[in-house]
């Protein structure tokens, strides 16, 4: 297809969704990409360019001409327009504003003078806003006679002169209503606006909690700037929930078409504190290498007990980190929460000590040695669902993303405690 | 406040959003919660109860007298109704059911009669249908007359006589249109219906796709049975993306108001997978003890090689796992994948056989200690990459959910290959 037959690629690639468009570019070869933008011209929804991951997109827009993206970037809605303006270097940035409309200018200006990931830079800039004493007939005569309308709206503002929002008429009122009933009389005046500085993550919670499809950005003045549409904040969510997971993990902010040599270097910062970790671990073991000269099995059994301890607290911790997250644990049951995984720590840890206890019982032929792991399992376990717990909660209160740090220290405290929970009670009891 | 003070409770709480109301509902002592509910009386939202945990849910219909429940089910759209009677036992669901007026009870049964997860339990069935050949006029008309419309609404649908669906038409395109207009000539065609059978997680991600805000759900004949907002979608993808979190951390499908009982024995099961991996471990270190009690440097030493491996499995194994949910990874860039991963761990296997090489040949004095290391360390992170992505893969292939499996099998892999070749490499060149 990528023979620069512009007739052919135009007859199939020429008449899909955006969503389609954009799988189409990143399925296709890099330097391919930005010939196929080329190729489509008007046909091409630079929409699609908000699909794909930042790589692809920055690659694609680089090696377009500036009039071809100044072109594009005319059709858009001001939100997508500023989406794939951000990423750009500031020249760039700058060649193609000049180039754009003053209004279009203008109001792309102004989101990105807003500070990343707010309310501000995602909003989108074109609405409708009527004065509360307009008639819904006045309003529908009004939508009618205007060309210039955004794409999709849900619902529409209602300002003062001022142009402070008084609230807000979803359109389905609006179409219920008489012609001759007054706006103020249909408008729902708890609208939650947001602040176009509030942070998207909050912004997109509040979406969540009150089932909003769209909702309005307001500046420090209560003056309407810009309204957020449910679209948008399901990006954010997504994004946020997989941030969580990746960080838990220890995996930076990577995408399926990054390099190797970035992928390494995010990585690679993880894996070093990991490496400290378990230097660590090897030293608290090294203490007790007398006691492992003269008891081998000691060598064998001791991984038991700090994996299990490891994973309890993992289990304890990716709970505790989701319920930060999620605003569902908090002052009120954060003492229950704490008591409750230090229970359910100390219950698996005595089930466990049991089972542990009478294998290893068995395999060393050795009652001693069985006793001495489910104490020190037990121990373990305990202090895996305290960790686990406590290690976040501090984090969080200290105002650093639990997410990203935690299981670091959740893994060294159940390492060092199995190791030498169980190596100190086997030096006491066995080999001393 | 609950000294069952009707008229302080409903003066405080009555006019607040369902999701304030569902708080509060939380924050009270499990006693308190229905009477709290009887208290406010009419002037409780039922909805409210669609956004707590299951268990608060279900407790508190079953305190509630019948009548009640049936009186606050009167007010709530179809999918809420759905939502709330679906986990209720089917006593319980038929009591209520058999007091509710017919044309609920049937669409309420409607729904129930689809399996769980599907687009038809999750579907509201109130909306509003056009035939193609009336006028936009006609249809503002319609809904000005009608009084038994949804809460909310964002876009019509049309129908063909036989009620199979023709297109939609969202609903500002009705208000930016003239009053003589045909609704054919502003419908939709490619409005995405979705099948009632259909699961809801691929639902979602269709919604969230193509920027959808309601889509109609259809039969197998092709009628409209019903319709699927995003406030519902967003509820599912955030489910989903918890039930991945979860599932890598080995953690079942438990609320933070989980009883212990029930927190114990979701963790239980997981724990003891994990049991058998570490005896399995376990017995690969038993082995080579003879080479251990030669030399206690060995069991210092050797849980950073598994250690490593683990956390570089993990790594790769959570990318593999959400870009196999996202339906980012797929045949194309499978290949591409695998290789990148597994060059990606070939490239931190390699520097961090540097480093640590070092430091353990420094600490024990013992150059060849630290090429051992160095080369096992190799061996177990190019292993882990490989791990990583192919059992998410295979799992996949095989119809199982990685993220609910994958992390024991990458533990188990990088565990037993991490000890052998550490252990068995030192044997070979320092022990034998």
């Amino acid at each position: 297809v990528e023979a620069r037959d512009a007739e052919q690629v135009r007859a199939l690639a020429g008449d899909l969704h955006e969503a389609d468009a954009a799988d189409i570019l990143v399925a296709l070869h890099a330097d391919d990409r930005a010939p196929f933008v080329s190729l489509l011209g008007k046909d091409f929804d630079f929409a699609a360019l908000t699909e794909v991951d930042e790589q692809i997109r920055v690659a694609v827009l680089e090696e377009l001409p500036t009039e071809v993206v100044v072109e594009g970037m005319r059709e858009l809605d001001s939100d997508d327009a500023v989406y794939i303006l951000e990423d750009l270097d500031e020249a760039a940035k700058a060649e193609i504003l000049e180039q754009l409309p003053i209004p279009d200018r203008l109001s792309i200006q102004r989101s990105l003078d807003y500070p990343e990931e707010t309310a501000g830079r995602r909003m989108q800039t074109d609405f409708i806003a009527v004065a509360s004493f307009w008639t819904v007939g006045q309003t529908i005569d009004f939508l009618r006679n205007q060309s210039e309308l955004p794409d999709d709206f849900y619902e529409i503002f209602v300002i003062d002169p001022a142009f402070r929002l008084a609230g807000t008429v979803p359109l389905n009122k609006i179409l219920r209503a008489k012609r001759q009933t007054r706006i103020a009389d249909v408008m729902n005046e708890t609208s939650h606006p947001v602040l176009a500085t509030e942070d998207q993550e909050e912004v997109a919670r509040l979406f969540e909690r009150y089932n909003l499809v769209s909702t309005a950005v307001v500046d420090e003045g209560g003056r309407l700037v810009g309204v957020l549409t449910i679209d948008d904040m399901v990006d954010v969510m997504k994004q946020e929930a997989e941030e969580d997971l990746r960080a838990l993990a220890g995996v930076g902010d990577e995408e399926i078409s990054d390099s190797v040599t970035d992928t390494v270097r995010s990585r690679f910062i993880w894996l070093l504190v990991n490496l400290a970790t378990a230097i660590l671990a090897s030293m608290v073991i090294s203490l007790f290498d007398g006691a492992i000269s003269k008891m081998v099995a000691l060598a064998v059994l001791m991984p038991i007990v700090a994996s299990m301890g490891g994973n309890a607290g993992s289990q304890t911790m990716t709970v505790a980190v989701r319920a930060l997250a999620t605003r569902e644990i908090d002052r009120r049951n954060m003492v229950r929460t704490i008591v409750r995984e230090t229970t359910v720590g100390a219950i698996n840890g005595v089930l466990f000590a049991v089972l542990i206890g009478i294998a290893a019982g068995l395999w060393f032929e050795d009652v001693l040695l069985g006793v001495i792991i489910g104490a020190a399992l037990i121990i373990n376990l305990v202090v895996a669902g305290l960790a686990g717990i406590l290690i976040p909660l501090a984090l969080d209160r200290l105002e650093i993303d639990p997410a990203v740090a935690s299981s670091v220290f959740v893994t060294t405290v159940t390492d060092v405690v199995g190791f030498s929970a169980f190596l100190g009670l086997a030096t006491w009891f066995l080999t001393g």
